[in-house]
């Protein structure tokens, strides 16, 4: 992936060699050359900017899980010609320090440098390493029609004819055209956009009165957006998806609704943080926001761009958006303060957005366009979960639904077409690669599966092949799954040294096991997995887990009353749910009751693109929820407890574990 | 009056020396200067530019009833040194000729100048000449509480406590801002601009939730425009009338209704044609609507400039706008092409305006500020009238009301609370100065009064004091009526050579009546009134007259069942109305009937400004009206024909006059 050429950061070094970036005065900027390998990429940088910026300026994307402060090491990098001045002293291990490694994030340019990039230090992300996400053989028209609903798209194209003026009937052009609509069968009171009105009286004789007109329905109103000219050519939506770390677009055809191109990139803010919170800080720095969302916004206008190169339209034809994402990153999107999501009561500024347009937002497609963003029900239950809630058709299903979003937060929804309830898991971002030394998020080089032979020796599977990199979600979850059947952690998670005595080693909590060997690795690292680690997968999962039973007592059922389970979210595509039940993180169920959505979010958010009836129905799903917020919900705590075990300190909750252990 | 400096026209003149424009091609432009005379202003202009345009850029409007066309020889200036090309024989005396005059707006730049403007051909637009319009004592907010109404203006700041967010109740910053509002007693839904949005959640901390808002309330939802800071600051809204020749501005503090500041100005479009047709006209040339668009618009902030200054106020307090004018000068404002205005079947593009704001029709005032525009009823009955109806209050008076707007074309209601009619009369310019040879505005200079003293020897008063300059609307309606009674012309407006033998001179059509001496003036031409003067003069009185006669048989009454005439237009301050009833233009009732209104425009607009009922209002009598078009109406004709005469055919319709004569 090549980022664009930008300058944010400037932190001057001259005259100071170390201390903390406050103590740093701006003086007079050199300009220096900056060479990466693999590649020999050259970028000019002012003196004192970070080299984590000058990679991402030379179109390196280095990991930074800690947001660029210096304590994930993930951005690692080899100084092989030239000297950086380093603000403090990262944490390298001596050897490491001795071969020049040095952690991008912290080092300022002092001079020219030449630069190797470890491929683990970097972002893989290759195009095998993301279909997997996208559902080629999806139809959201059809599906529509499926729920005997029209397509009825946000914006559409509508002919009318419009009777010529006459000395009996000299009405206005715009009272002539309005009556047309009316008789089509279009909602007053009609509105037109002024730039409409200034073309509409040429427009009008030069068509003899037929007009194509441009126009967003809807049941309290007609707009008219444009006029449109060629009607050969379609109007396009676009639906979005707006992750923390993934960003999905899908162009369709409105007319019907078939999906005509769809793409995906990193979301361009990683690197000024990895998870919500690092993003949350970051804005509050001077023009963070700002920043944060020039990043997203550019990031989709790529998007955009390779879509219109896909599908040989323009972006012309572009006249509709649906964004979903977290509350947060559509806070960004829309560049609204997002501080005190993160602030205890945790209140985001808004949780159901104002009707917004494409110029509104920034986005370079015609200004009119209409966006709609998912609306949200809390800060951290988003308008993800809401568009995923109406893709999966939970609201309108009989059955009892537990609808679960394995993303970095962990949400979990249950309901039906009666009640709906919702709630935020801070699981914590272990199954996205932070927190556990080798995770890593589902990506090229990543362990994605995990099982055993009959002697209880270890296989993994390598998403892309090749040599391991790390240990994704779904790897994370088989591996505490086949740790626990092999007999090699107990039910705490805690090593049973006798089961495997020659690869776990080291004690107490530096204690680990060793899965994957040096030698089968390019870098210098070992893939392991330690008691640490054990302890936040479990945290993990019994987060989910007790969000699950914390909503079943709300309600008063039994996790049996639940009919189907609706997984979505990064790995869900990946995910063993044997796995998952065996660790305690998803209810014993029969197993034809999981079904895997994909990304709810951006099917969500396709559908409300094109059905009337689903954009009411969306807004609906947001009110209706009722959000049970963890952090003080009574009896939640306990029902964490419960779940630090493998499967569950109530054993009776996995009869289907139980047996077989 | 100083126009802004702008470079609009170009006829380049390089190689060719006599031609129609179309004949001329561009190679290159030189610059040259050009001094004005008096006041010395010099300007800088282009090759080929036009010396009309070249005034205008210097500060100095000339007058060009024609538009600019060469017919009107209004625009007469004296080139003291240098030389012009001028495209086409300027139609001038030739000792004019002789002397070094020409007409600007057929000048070409071709080189340096010294060029005198006579004060004849200059708009004197002096303070004198202009406050006779504006009514200092008004107090549109009394108005409103005497109407047993709230003043609810268009846009208001209110304050509001919202309760701080707890983990009992974190719903968003905007949600609970929502109920607080609700419990205002504001209505549902409530939007806000993302403006607001993005800086609500600090702003409401910062403030300890105590906000202060600027709000456009509605039936139909609340809109959040802004957040507003300084308690101490009083919100300002903008009455405008955009009139052909004037734009007048009044500033009311929105929460008193107080008037704070007016002002006045030609319309800077007037260069590019004096009447609404050559406005039209000038519209269809290439860029021609831009650039009146730009001119309206120039000259409407310099408007807000001025009251700015006098009120110490900021552009950032003027918080909504209600415009009214004419169709065309609607249409012009907002750049919707008017061209189909002028042509049969006369079909405006737009006659109800969608809800706009200041960014959308480009003001540089606060971009959210709410501009609404006075609804039109038809291409010549304009949201001018419908405001100017709204001031009136026929639509909620009991009596029978005619309401006449003396301006450019006349335009004529009649109605009451039950019913309302209305009609363009197509009385033409006559009595603004167009069509008469020593016609003017009422301006510094004009003959606006007319009398005879026991002899039959007629008196003059001139705007001003002075010399004078031309004869005004109401000087011209005096004088016929002074004519008339005096024996100097018959019942069909021909001259009686007998009545006055020294001063009717010529025959037949050329026949005329010199008024004042050469002496008098301080220019070289005599004020005059021809036959041909006379012709016009009768037929736009008759135009008048018929439309009300067309108007009361069309509902079937009689004059006499008028219990109220509302006089508002640009001379209606001047008109005496024996005079009118005399020459037969207003119908012959009681005098205690008449009343003027002023400008009927601006104090509706400023009425709607302050009352969300007055605006609906303002709406439904642009639905309720039923307009007459009089080009196509049966009998309008016959009516128009009868009321060619002093006062009328029918005698017996003007029993005062009859008793008199």
């Amino acid at each position: 992936m090549h980022l664009p050429h930008r300058r944010e950061y400037c932190f001057p070094a001259v005259g100071v060699l170390y201390g903390g970036h406050e103590a740093l005065k701006v003086t007079k900027f050199k300009n220096y050359l900056i060479q990466f390998f693999p590649g020999g990429v050259k970028v000019e940088v002012e003196e004192g900017s970070s080299l984590l910026e000058a990679a991402r300026r030379a179109g390196y994307l280095l990991r930074t899980e800690c947001g660029g402060r210096g304590t994930c090491r993930r951005c690692k990098v080899q100084i092989q010609a030239g000297e950086v001045f380093t603000a403090g002293i990262p944490n390298l291990s001596v050897k490491e320090r001795a071969q020049n490694y040095t952690l991008a994030c912290l080092a300022r340019i002092t001079g020219d440098l030449e630069v190797r990039i470890p491929s683990k230090s970097e972002f893989s992300f290759s195009p095998e390493a993301l279909p997997t996400e996208l559902s080629p053989g999806e139809h959201p028209g059809r599906e529509i029609t499926s729920l005997s609903l029209p397509v009825d798209p946000l914006v559409r194209v509508l002919q009318v004819q419009v009777p010529v003026a006459t000395q009996q009937d000299n009405a206005s052009d715009f009272d002539r055209l309005c009556r047309a609509l009316t008789k089509s069968g279009l909602s007053e009171p009609i509105q037109a956009d002024l730039s409409v009105l200034r073309r509409l009286p040429s427009f009008l004789r030069e068509n003899k009165g037929t007009l194509r007109l441009l126009l967003k329905p809807g049941p309290e109103g007609t707009e008219i957006l444009d006029l449109w000219q060629d009607s050969k050519i379609n109007p396009y939506g676009m639906a979005l998806d707006i992750g923390t770390t993934t960003l999905f677009a899908r162009l369709l055809e409105l007319s019907s609704g078939e999906v005509a191109a769809e793409t995906s990139d990193f979301n361009w803010q990683i690197p000024c943080g990895t998870d919500i919170i690092h993003r949350i800080v970051h804005a509050g720095k001077p023009d963070g926001l700002k920043e944060l969302r020039r990043l997203v916004v550019d990031a989709t206008e790529s998007l955009v761009d390779q879509m219109v190169k896909d599908t040989h339209t323009t972006r012309d034809q572009i006249v509709a958006v649906v964004l979903a994402g977290n509350a947060t990153m559509e806070h960004l999107f829309l560049g609204i303060e997002p501080r005190f999501i993160r602030e205890d009561p945790y209140t985001p500024a808004v949780t159901r957005f104002p009707s917004l347009t494409a110029a509104q937002i920034g986005l370079n497609l015609p200004p009119f366009a209409p966006v709609v963003i998912s609306p949200c029900v809390a800060s951290y239950v988003g308008g993800d979960i809401t568009a995923g809630l109406l893709a999966a058709g939970v609201h309108r299903d009989e059955r009892l639904t537990l609808y679960v979003d394995l993303g970095t937060n962990g949400e979990v929804a249950l309901g039906n077409r009666d009640f709906l309830t919702a709630c935020a898991c801070s699981a914590g971002p272990a199954f996205e690669g932070s927190g556990v030394r080798s995770g890593m998020r589902a990506l090229l080089g990543a362990i994605d599966q995990v099982q055993s032979d009959p002697k209880g020796q270890l296989l993994f599977r390598v998403i892309g092949g090749g040599s391991p990199q790390g240990i994704c979600g779904s790897g994370l979850i088989d591996l505490l799954a086949q740790l626990h059947a092999t007999g090699r952690i107990t039910a705490r998670g805690k090593f049973n040294r006798e089961a495997d005595p020659e690869r776990i080693r080291g004690a107490g909590r530096r204690a680990e096991l060793l899965l994957v060997n040096t030698g089968q690795m390019d870098d210098s690292s070992e893939i392991v997995i330690s008691e640490t680690d054990l302890d936040n997968l479990i945290r993990t999962k019994g987060a989910i887990f007790a969000g699950i039973m914390t909503l079943l007592k709300g309600v008063g059922l039994e996790a049996s009353a639940i009919q189907r389970v609706v997984i979505a979210g990064g790995f869900g595509r990946y995910l063993d749910v044997e796995s998952a039940i065996r660790i305690g993180m998803l209810p014993d169920l029969p197993r034809n009751r999981f079904e895997y959505i994909g990304n709810g979010s951006l099917r969500g958010a396709g559908l409300a693109l094109l059905s009337g009836r689903l954009r009411q129905e969306l807004d609906e799903i947001s009110r209706r929820i009722t959000y049970f917020e963890l952090s003080t919900w009574p009896g939640y705590m306990d029902e964490f407890m419960a779940a630090l075990f493998l499967p569950h300190t109530d054993i009776s909750l996995f009869p289907s574990v139980q047996g077989r252990q």
